[in-house]
């Protein structure tokens, strides 16, 4: 668990979408962020007040989170000075990037010295067990999608925040590193053991009060075939009650794959609800999140009547239009 | 790669099942194996000419190949006297123990002072690429279980023994401890991290002359919730043209699971081939392997005759009847 709230470090982002990790604390998490600490020549900007160290040492701020993606491979001599120093202050350090902190042989003797704890949240901290499939108590939700990265994880946190606004009992379950520094835990699936993937998703989404959902993070899609495998455990270890859909229909092909074509929302919905049902007979289909961000608005309300009448089921772009269709077929069932 | 030929160790075995590894080696590789070693107390005996560290040497052999299990987690300060010994004899180890020899402070010191190699095969020795999923020359093909444990490897061993024995190209893929003891390659997939699995199995079966054929090994079941992630990503990485689907029909329950029943055959045929055609839109069903060894004959070729009228797919138990049948399938694709 990484010691919250935080200060989040955009260092030197060449541009805006360098920084998503710091603008998806913002966006999701506003209350577990300070402000943002810039340095020469940083062109992002999450809309955080810009503090020192210090300033934000005196707000209360008690770990350094990396928000943003670092250059060539390398943990530049600049980020490494604001590191230390930040060490020094007696902040925790957080990080998600493939450089691990804890390879960087001056940050590991630096917090061994201040007695501060380096978080590399893309390996796994925990040994986690195989699954045993026992069912567990409480209700459980999970995006799948036709393909990798068409908005699993921003469905599964609009769902939870609609489930906190009508007072419901409800948490987003990261899978991911940037779910994971936006909520401070989580499982980073991808960098789990093959035979301990399903039992890490079973520790995430421990028994609950029957009325409490868990919105967990998706991962890749059943339908590309690099990423499958890990979808699978998702499916199997979180034993899900419901089902949303996840689409980006302006694809032309598989992220990655230029050889792939995506399924159909009807090969999705057949194959996916097949294998739940394997470890939840009880699992529904509840409905659609279209990605629609590279639509007009009148594009995407069409595509998203279209596709409610094709499917029978309600569709949204919840990021664009929220998830009260979507909750509301949660709360249904 | 392990160095062949092996003396296989088997210890202190309590009994013959405890050996089941040295049993493999000896009947699927045979002359890969120039005799065993036991220990005073050893109750296996896989049929092969006992021999001491010199003879085995004087035979040619390479590898000390650890062929049974061990007891209470440890490696015992008996077996140890024989590693040692073996490695200052001029033996190689190889071992497919949870108990790592790498971890054995002792023998890395002994090892590296006679030059010699540790083989754990429980963990991978490659760093895998992440599957690219692109269209690969020469054919495979993997069986896919009703379960685990209900026969995948061995009915990859009979095939590719057929397919040797009328002068095919052929090649048993070995993606489990025992198959790539037996073999002396292989990729340990359920050791593999998630992110990798189907790479590992690109890399595992690359390129090859059309008219050779690669068996992959099995591994869990896509209706096996701790293990179906590993499942997937065989059957995206693996790319088959042809699934055997594989049986064991006097199970109670899924294995570990008593909560979980087995699926049909119906249903294992439908759901793998569903996903197999995402990564090979050719594959086809082409045989059914039962593990009949829990019935009488009678039994058994009343049941086979059974399941190939209902399915209307040939189907036979390769080990005890030969794997003609499927190979003849495999054949005429």
């Amino acid at each position: 668990m990484i010691k919250t709230p935080y200060l989040l470090f955009l260092g030197d982002a060449p541009d805006q979408l360098a920084a998503k990790v710091a603008q998806g604390i913002k966006d999701w998490r506003p209350d577990n962020a300070v402000g943002q600490f810039r340095m020469e020549g940083c062109k992002a900007d999450v809309g955080l007040t810009d503090m020192t160290l210090e300033d934000a040492k005196a707000a209360g701020a008690a770990t350094l989170v990396i928000g943003v993606a670092n250059r060539g491979g390398v943990i530049s001599p600049e980020w490494k000075k604001v590191l230390v120093m930040a060490l020094e202050e007696g902040f925790d350090l957080a990080s998600g990037l493939h450089n691990l902190l804890s390879e960087e042989a001056d940050l590991v003797a630096v917090a061994a010295a201040c007695g501060r704890e380096l978080h590399d949240v893309r390996i796994p901290s925990v040994e986690y067990p195989i699954a045993n499939g026992k069912k567990r108590t409480g209700k459980r939700v999970l995006a799948v999608g036709t393909d990798c990265s068409v908005g699993k994880m921003y469905t599964a946190l609009c769902m939870d925040a609609e489930m906190k606004k009508r007072g419901m009992k409800s948490n987003f379950r990261a899978t991911g590193q940037t779910g994971i520094l936006i909520t401070g835990d989580g499982v980073p699936l991808d960098a789990v053991i093959a035979d301990f993937m399903a039992g890490s998703v079973e520790y995430l989404t421990p028994d609950n009060d029957a009325d409490h959902w868990d919105h967990i993070e998706g991962q890749g899609s059943l339908f590309h075939v690099s990423y499958s495998g890990v979808t699978m455990a998702l499916i199997h270890g979180g034993q899900p009650d419901a089902l949303i859909l996840a689409h980006e229909p302006t694809r032309e092909h598989m992220r990655g794959l230029p050889d792939y074509q995506q399924p159909s929302l009807h090969d999705l919905r057949d194959t996916a609800l097949t294998l739940a049902k394997v470890a939840n007979p009880a699992c529904q289909i509840v409905g659609i999140s279209v990605n629609t961000q590279h639509m007009t608005d009148v594009d995407a309300k069409a595509y998203l009547a279209e596709v409610e009448a094709d499917m029978g089921l309600p569709a949204t772009d919840p990021f664009r239009y929220g998830a009260a269709k979507l909750v509301d077929a949660l709360e249904a069932i």
